[in-house]
C-alpha cells in the first residue's frame, strides 16, 4: 500500500476517534485534502488549542471558559437543585429547551464495573462534598439524578441516591431536620415523544406503566 | 447555549467533514477533551502538514509523495494498461489485493450534471492527452473503465469511451492502425462475493447475468 506519510498520520489520528474505522478515516482524509490550506491551519489551531482555552468548572465540573463557569455564576439560577449528569454533552442536551433553572454536577462518567470504573473514578465524591458543604445553609432542596437509563446509568444512580441518604445525616449535626432533607429524584423514564407503543420495548414499556402521572 | 469558544471553533470544523453532524461533531469534540495534550498537538500537525507534504502526480494525478509517483515510477508496473478511476481512495482500494499491475488515472470526480460537474472538470482531457501522447510509441494497450457503477459514474464511464474512440482516429495518423488500437473495457459488474442472490436489486441481477462468463 502506497499512501504518502502525511496522509497516513491523519488516516491515523482520526482512526483514534470513537465510531471512525479505517474506512471513514481515509474518507475523512481524502476530503480534506481537496479543503483550502487555510481552512485546514484553523481545523488545526481548533484541535490543538481546545484545552488550552477550556477549563474544568470547580462547582459543577462542566467544561468551561472560566472558573465558576457560566451556569454556576448565573445568579438567575436556582442553586438549590442540582441536576447530576454523566457528561458535558448531557448538560448541552438539558440546556437546548431552556427549561431547567437549576444547576449541574458533571460525573464525568458512570459506574461500569466491566471497564473498571467504579465510585471513586467518577466525581461522586465531589457530589457528596458539595451536598454536605451547603447542607447546614440548606441551599440545596433537590438532586435530580439524570445518569443515562442505562444498566450503568442506573446502578450509579442508585449508588447515588444510597450514598447521599447515608452520608447526610451522619454529619455532625446528627439527625436531619425536616428543612435540611434533600429530596432525591430520577429524571423521569417512559415513551420518548414521537415514539410508537406498539414497536416500544418491555422494559421501556414497564417503566412507562411505572412512571403514569395524573391527567 | 453556554458553549466555550474553544470547543464551539472544534465542533464547527469537524461540521464541515463529510458524514459528520453536529451530534457527531460534538461527541468528537468532548471526546478530544479527554486526551492528552501531546495527542492533539500531533492531530492538529498531521492536519496542518497534510497538503505541505503531499502531490498530485503529474502523470496518474493520483495523490502522493513524489512526482511521479510511486506507481507511475516503478518499472515493475505495466505502462501499456491504464485503469481509470474517480478518487484516489479507489486506487488504495484496487491496490490492496496487489494483484492489479498496470497504472491508474485518477479523474478526481465523476460527470455530475446536477452538481454542476460537466466534462471539464474533472481529468477527462488529461486522460485523452496521456492517450493521445502514447500513440505514436503504442504503449498503451487498454483502459480498464472502473468509476463507480452509479448513474454518474456509468455517464463518466460512457463518455470517456466515446471520446477516446472517437478522438484517438483523429489523430494526425489519420486510421488507427490494428497495433495501435486501444481496448477500453469496463470493470466487471455483477454479484459481489459473499451476497445473497434473494437479496441482490434487479439491476445488479440484470448486470450479473449480462456479464456471466464460461465456466
Amino acid at each position: 500500500m502506497k499512501i504518502p506519510k502525511a496522509v497516513q498520520n491523519l488516516v491515523e489520528s482520526f482512526e483514534k476517534l470513537p465510531g471512525v474505522g479505517q474506512k471513514t478515516a481515509q474518507r475523512l482524509t481524502f476530503y480534506l485534502l481537496h479543503v483550502p490550506q487555510s481552512e485546514l491551519d484553523s481545523f488545526a489551531r481548533a484541535i490543538g488549542s481546545l484545552k488550552n482555552n477550556t477549563l474544568v468548572c470547580s462547582v459543577c465540573l462542566n467544561i468551561g471558559e472560566k472558573d465558576p463557569c457560566d451556569i454556576c455564576s448565573d445568579t438567575q439560577r436556582n442553586k438549590d437543585t442540582i441536576c447530576v449528569v454523566e457528561q458535558p454533552l448531557d448538560v448541552l442536551a438539558l440546556e437546548k429547551n431552556g427549561k431547567y433553572q437549576g444547576v449541574y454536577h458533571v460525573l464525568h462518567g458512570k459506574i461500569d464495573p466491566l471497564n473498571n470504573i467504579g465510585p471513586d473514578e467518577i466525581y461522586i465524591g465531589k457530589l457528596l462534598d458539595r451536598i454536605r458543604d451547603s447542607k447546614n445553609s440548606h441551599t440545596i432542596s433537590e438532586v435530580i439524578i439524570a445518569t443515562n437509563p442505562t444498566m450503568e446509568g442506573e446502578a450509579t444512580a442508585m449508588y447515588i441516591t444510597k450514598q447521599i441518604k447515608s452520608q447526610i445525616p451522619a454529619s455532625p449535626a446528627g439527625r436531619l431536620s425536616l428543612k435540611s432533607q434533600i429530596k432525591i429524584t430520577r429524571i423521569g423514564r417512559g415513551l420518548p415523544v414521537g415514539s410508537d407503543i406498539e414497536y416500544a420495548d418491555e422494559v421501556t414499556l414497564q417503566r412507562a406503566m411505572e412512571g403514569r402521572q395524573d391527567y
